[in-house]
């Protein structure tokens, strides 16, 4: 599909990662980038999130737009890192479905997220992955202006 | 529109950055995520770009689904950095353009971009902006799982 598009306009060599390393990234990180669509156009939230076995878990604030936004939803999730030694961007794609079942929310852990500032209520939802890619770029030269 | 889903789970005090701090942010960095839609999903691309005055350019592969995906599409472009003294999100909307005479694209200082291995010729795109919005978080605390 987009691989013409593929990214990190620096073409240095190239690593697919397996599925299996993009879990381990997925599980070893809390930040990332949701990504969906509102109306016709795109649009990307920061968001912390938790693995919860084979499938990703965040919080957002109740509400109907967002619930608009996200219920039966197709949403992608980015997490990248950029270093000197390499750098790495897994991306998940899936559909966006919000848990309703306290037991449910407990057992994902979702309840370990950070709450500094209770100003609202949450939702929890959860992506049921349909796909997960990552790629390694074994080369990070970084060019200024 | 989307506030109610404004992005980080965790709510400490958050502070709505000026136009000018966006652009200053976005101009500081080279890094950002490319937010755009793919028939009906969304999709996330890491990529490089510069600001150019008002705008920002990126390089893709070239290509009919790159062209397809981009030309007058409306697209998304996201930076951000968790850091322990604050964290903050820049995100720019606007709509994708190919860049197309040769010294528009010298002049927007495209051919700086990192050249490791060209696989392939280049397209050049500039994202007219229509709307930029930062916000910063004034704590970050990372809990882990």
């Amino acid at each position: 599909m987009s691989d013409e598009l593929n990214g990190w306009s620096p073409r240095g060599p190239v690593t697919e990662l397996s599925e299996a390393d993009c879990w381990s990234l997925l599980a070893a990180n809390t930040f990332g980038r949701l990504g969906l669509i509102d109306g016709d156009r795109p649009d990307i939230f920061p968001i912390y999130y938790q693995t919860d076995g084979g499938s990703i878990v965040f919080r957002t604030g109740t509400g109907t737009k967002s619930r608009e936004l996200l219920e039966n939803g197709s949403v992608v999730l980015e997490i990248d890192e950029v270093a000197e030694h390499g750098s790495w961007s897994v991306v998940l794609r899936g559909a966006a479905e919000f848990l309703t079942a306290p037991e449910e929310i407990e057992a994902a852990d979702l309840l370990a997220l950070p709450d500094w500032i209770p100003v609202t209520t949450y939702a929890y939802v959860r992506i049921r992955p349909s796909a997960v890619r990552g790629r390694r770029f074994l080369r990070h030269v970084h060019v200024g202006r």
